[in-house]
């Protein structure tokens, strides 16, 4: 079982990170001893998953302070420009962006020198991280409520421990039935391009011996024709005011297949996700990655040099598709109205 | 651009077939000497495609023939026996028992000596390929009747030349349109495990200059959610006779998805792959193919070796989601009702 500190932690050599693009071959972990490395880091993702990447963005602008110069003026401005290019690493996940601004009202608040302000961007951090496995616990028992026993569950990519920095959004939801005795099971969708649910969530679920089947996207709907589905859960990379979610590429084809069969379909994710200033879906913009992913597997050229490819990272899921949006305060249900916190 | 003797021809010395497991890497012709050659070529997937095998089902019986005692008592009883192990090698495809026994009705019936049922069976053969290929000339006619100059078409699998001994089922359809300069353009899936879109697909659109672009199989609910299709046309490995079809994993949910968005939904398959002795989907027999297909890809592992895994190498779509059946006669629209050619 991982701890929150396996995952991501600051240390005076910088950001410690379990590399994820290594798993399940290895485990090694890798160091972060600038803002370039991470923003790298997030990049290649190594550390991927929404409310992970909040937690990284808050350690990034504590790494940065830590790296920069001791003059509170110079420090500040250095800091402050760090900030903002760690926050466009990866544009879909907001909560990357929440944890960079979450850091930066401490910078712009009061404070006079510079350790000062570095120790204060390390509680912070460590705050958000406790607070995220917290929200995480708590999205597990809200979730785990609406679930019968024995309830097999579909999610998709990686949302676990790996994605958030500890327990898990959707796949918490499964270690809270897990830990409650209630016997879950888990068809878990490979999830290409980049393999995460192989690679990541089949990897978590074995070390926790939780039940788990894992299947090529494809087969996803003959397991809902032959009514071997309950549930689907999945995280969220990013929710609208409305309730559209945006999550892994191959989220949408499941929320359509769970309609089909009248199976309920879950969105997990911790409030930090949602972004009630993207009024919806149309406003959220879909990171693009490269061709690389999609022509090849595990280093293997599998298509023609000739061959164009395309390659969202994420889709949108309407609001219309989703039966429950299951955040720590609970589960949420249509009509969404998502306000921001300061309304 | 292939010829059909290109994928698979029958001479002195065995079939030779494309080896369709080293595309789009390598063009690799590999000689089947006897029947077990041949059984092992159909298992690893080095000729696949429901049409090729009917074709490769009347050259193995040919083969054995060739190879069995000039005795015409033994040889009777020789082919027989390699007929019916061949039959077997793929449970799925119904055109492969069926190119067998079209070329055991000749066993079967009136000869005198070894070289006069050798010399009758490579006839049978070669004309059997003829035909599986004006068959897809005829196809492409009628499917390309259906859809509107530019058509965005989403596919699945390969249903190409490579998969019907020449010119295409499903691809057959957008071969037909190109060749008319009607500027079709193909989202291909990739097709998970054994990646046929990607590798075969691919390879053929790009050799034929035909656009095309590649995607995984999880983008497809993306391309339909932003209105970028058109129409889903698929082949069959085997149609039962109430139009309930079996294909590819995977295709079951382009249907869902193509009837959610309203978008036509074509299976394009010869009447060789009309089972009309099946009465419904529920009596097709899904293979069940290897762990390691899914655990990893080309040599590299995916997937923790704790993690079980499930390979399902088709699913079925019921014939309510198909809006017409293209086979070389026309466009069958439901109610689907497929009685034996005896009948």
């Amino acid at each position: 079982v991982l701890a929150p500190r396996d995952i991501v932690r600051l240390e005076d050599a910088g950001i410690v990170l379990l590399d994820q693009t290594l798993l399940p071959g290895a485990r090694v972990e890798r160091t972060c001893a600038s803002v370039d490395e991470l923003i790298d880091a997030i990049r290649e993702l190594a550390i991927r998953g929404a409310p992970a990447l909040g937690v990284a963005g808050a350690m990034g602008v504590a790494l940065a302070a830590a790296t920069g110069p001791d003059e509170p003026a110079a420090l500040r401005a250095y800091v402050a420009n760090q900030a903002g290019r760690l926050a466009d690493a990866r544009p879909t996940a907001v909560n990357l962006r929440w944890g960079v601004e979450q850091a930066l009202t401490v910078v712009e608040g009061a404070w006079r020198t510079a350790p000062e302000l570095r120790g204060r961007l390390a509680g912070l951090a460590a705050r958000i991280h406790a607070d995220e496995v917290a929200r995480c616990r708590a999205m597990g028992r809200h979730g785990a409520a609406r679930l019968a026993d024995g309830a097999r569950i579909v999610t998709q990519c990686n949302t676990g421990a790996l994605a958030t920095g500890g327990y898990g959004s959707a796949l918490g939801v499964v270690r809270a039935l897990h830990e409650a005795g209630r016997a879950p099971h888990v068809w878990v969708p490979e999830t290409r391009p980049l393999l995460q649910g192989a690679r990541l969530t089949a990897w978590e679920l074995a070390e926790d011996g939780i039940a788990h089947t894992l299947v090529t996207d494809n087969a996803v709907g003959a397991l809902f024709a032959e009514g071997a589905v309950d549930a689907v859960l999945v995280g969220a990379d990013r929710i609208a005011a409305n309730g559209d979610a945006a999550n892994k590429i191959g989220t949408y084809p499941l929320a359509v297949l769970a309609r089909h069969h009248d199976v309920p379909f879950y969105v997990v994710a911790p409030s930090t996700t949602i972004d009630s200033d993207t009024p919806d879906g149309a406003g959220i913009v879909v990171e693009q990655r490269a061709r690389a992913e999609v022509a090849g597997f595990g280093g293997v050229v599998t298509a023609p040099a000739a061959t164009p490819c395309r390659n969202d990272a994420f889709d949108v899921t309407p609001a219309a598709l989703i039966t429950g949006i299951v955040t720590e305060d609970g589960v949420h249900e249509a009509p969404y109205v998502f306000v921001p916190a300061s309304a």
